[in-house]
């Protein structure tokens, strides 16, 4: 059997037509995808995308539909090109100190202009929570005050931030809550806009990797959306600093995206072309991780929000690309890689593939409850 | 130095004295206490409180000092007792068909009037829910209300009660919420009460193995405080069981003992006395039984909520001994034994040793988020 045929009847196992009239069905305009992705899986998928080798209505729900075939479990394209090289790489670690500030920078220095137009007002760069909530900007606020009332934050309270970003929260938390904040980023763009946006409030912005921080305990601690870059071989640290930051009667709140089960190595699309060393942690990893240091007190989903958050950011993004074009005018493939990110995690999540967890840790000193919404 | 010593330093050390006056101290009554905690560890912990050799005012504030003090990692008795057969235990399924059914009737059958006496009016025997009760009934209903909403149960459903006790949750579900149930238990007493209890109500007790169990899958699963008895290395068949119990769109609902890290095997005592091969799951052991099943949903806990339900059996039943008594004329160390289990449980949970969980589980195919208060 030929590739096409492969290609063809995997997806139609997965309810996908080529050259359909469905909003999911793919129109393919070179005959060098069907090889391409027996060969290279989920990094061809996404670079044929990228060059123009397919196109997609809605390329959301294409790949809701393609994870949702369970395909991987029928017949693995990546596992036939898996090297032995690739099977020995959780040997060494990804994420020391010096990958991590490179990572961080290839993805987060990538243009404030860019996120400016895409996140909402506040550029809070994680999952928003659309329970109760209008629009971005509403469901943004409501996830930052959800974790502001899981924290239980007090005026007076200080706080450390890992991973902090253009400081979302810790604005948010110093100004409504009275919170006093320390926000570690390994993003010198992130820092200079942050710094800007939180003038006047009582918020450092300091560029440390989070192994290299050293500091007196806090009354909180908090890491939205940064666990993602830590790394399998990196938890038990991470978690050990986290629960030296920690105050006795502490709370720390960990925000991540999580897996269905342990994965030695994410993606490959998207560790090439957005996170790279990017890895989504498993229930197993974090509860390995945190036995003997931290009490688990409460560990919510929600990660079907990400899919209407990533769609509202690619919304965003069509709208506004006239206005950051500009900033990328050498790279040929830049939007099509970049709606590939949005519209492919939606997918994910709505697949359920991905989750979104905020887990509550103590170091067992809590007597009142977590609030849980 | 001598038996007396280090026992007594040991105990200085988690702020409790020796004939002292504080109600959380003991009175030692036989002075082979003392070398029988160091050969016997927990174990020998209940028995010489069983047989009398010491004595305390407030057993579980005795045992919340003792294992908030840490004495484990400073010096483990138990350790010292370890044989290698016990090191290989791991490597033999405790927790076989044959061996369930045996210790389940050790425990559940050990008198309905003991239990009728001990609980609340439906005979609820796990943790209940505290936040907004004002006594052991209301927080009972509102534990079973609370599985119920998270559940999502509509009439007409039906549902597979794991570990079903005398029927107390099926009961509230088929009147309350319109459910259809089917419980299994292995406790032939447990059925003569629930049948008696449940009549003209559409529930069925099934006296059977959950791994024996065949039957077309169910709406809703629940399995509340039977996972302690599953054992790990039962636990990836329970979970692949519970599936299959489980229609594409349906919820299954799993409420747990939780401890903080993996045992190889339960505490000595407990499992000589209480619940024998009974073994307290950790985070990572459910999150490897559950990869490649189940999406995780929601994961709450409220094991705080014990303590105060351990307390209210606690008072119940030495409020009703008089009643109880005659059941258990020929054996001495019954009442003692009884109290014990209940105040050290009550005193691990306080210190928050041990956790309840509540563990929400879909096929991923939930569009409704799982209720969460």
């Amino acid at each position: 059997m030929d590739a096409i045929n492969v290609v063809t009847r995997l997806l139609n196992e997965a309810n996908i037509e080529i050259n359909g009239d469905n909003p999911w069905d793919i129109q393919v305009r070179d005959e060098r995808f069907y090889s391409r992705i027996l060969a290279d899986g989920s990094l061809g998928l996404g670079e044929a995308y990228m060059e123009g080798w397919y196109d997609c209505k809605n390329l959301d729900q294409f790949i809701f539909n393609l994870l949702r075939g369970n395909l991987e479990e029928k017949y693995n394209a990546e596992v036939l090109v898996t090297t032995m090289a690739e099977k020995f790489k959780h040997l060494f670690n990804p994420q020391t100190i010096n990958n991590c500030k490179k990572d961080i920078s290839f993805h987060y220095d990538i243009g404030n202009n860019l996120f400016k137009h895409m996140l909402d007002p506040r550029m809070v760069y994680s999952c928003a929570y659309w329970k109760d909530a209008q629009d971005l900007n509403e469901a943004q606020e409501a996830k930052l005050d959800l974790i502001c009332r899981k924290l239980d934050l007090k005026p007076g309270m200080t706080l450390l931030d890992i991973g902090c970003g253009w400081g979302s929260f810790m604005k948010y938390a110093a100004e409504k809550y009275g919170v006093i904040c320390t926000g570690l980023t390994l993003s010198k763009e992130q820092i200079k806009l942050g710094k800007e946006n939180c003038k006047d409030l009582p918020i450092e912005f300091i560029y440390s990797d989070y192994r290299e921080f050293e500091s007196d305990p806090f009354d909180r601690v908090v890491s939205i959306g940064m666990f993602e870059h830590v790394g399998p071989l990196n938890y038990g640290v991470y978690m050990q600093k986290a629960h030296k930051m920690l105050k006795e009667d502490g709370i720390f709140l960990l925000h991540t995206i999580g897996g269905l089960s342990d994965s030695e190595h994410g993606d490959k699309w998207i560790r090439k072309y957005i996170f790279p060393h990017g890895i989504i942690p498993s229930i197993q990893q974090v509860g390995t991780a945190i036995a003997g240091t931290f009490y688990m007190e409460d560990w919510e989903d929600f990660g079907p929000d990400y899919d209407k958050t990533l769609m509202a950011w690619n919304e965003n993004f069509q709208n506004s690309w006239k206005d950051i074009e500009k900033d990328y005018e050498g790279q040929k493939y830049f939007k099509k890689m970049w709606e590939y990110y949005l519209l492919a995690c939606a997918g994910a999540f709505r697949a359920r593939d991905l989750g979104v967890w905020q887990i509550a840790l103590t170091k067992k000193r809590l007597v009142k409850p977590i609030c849980r919404v």
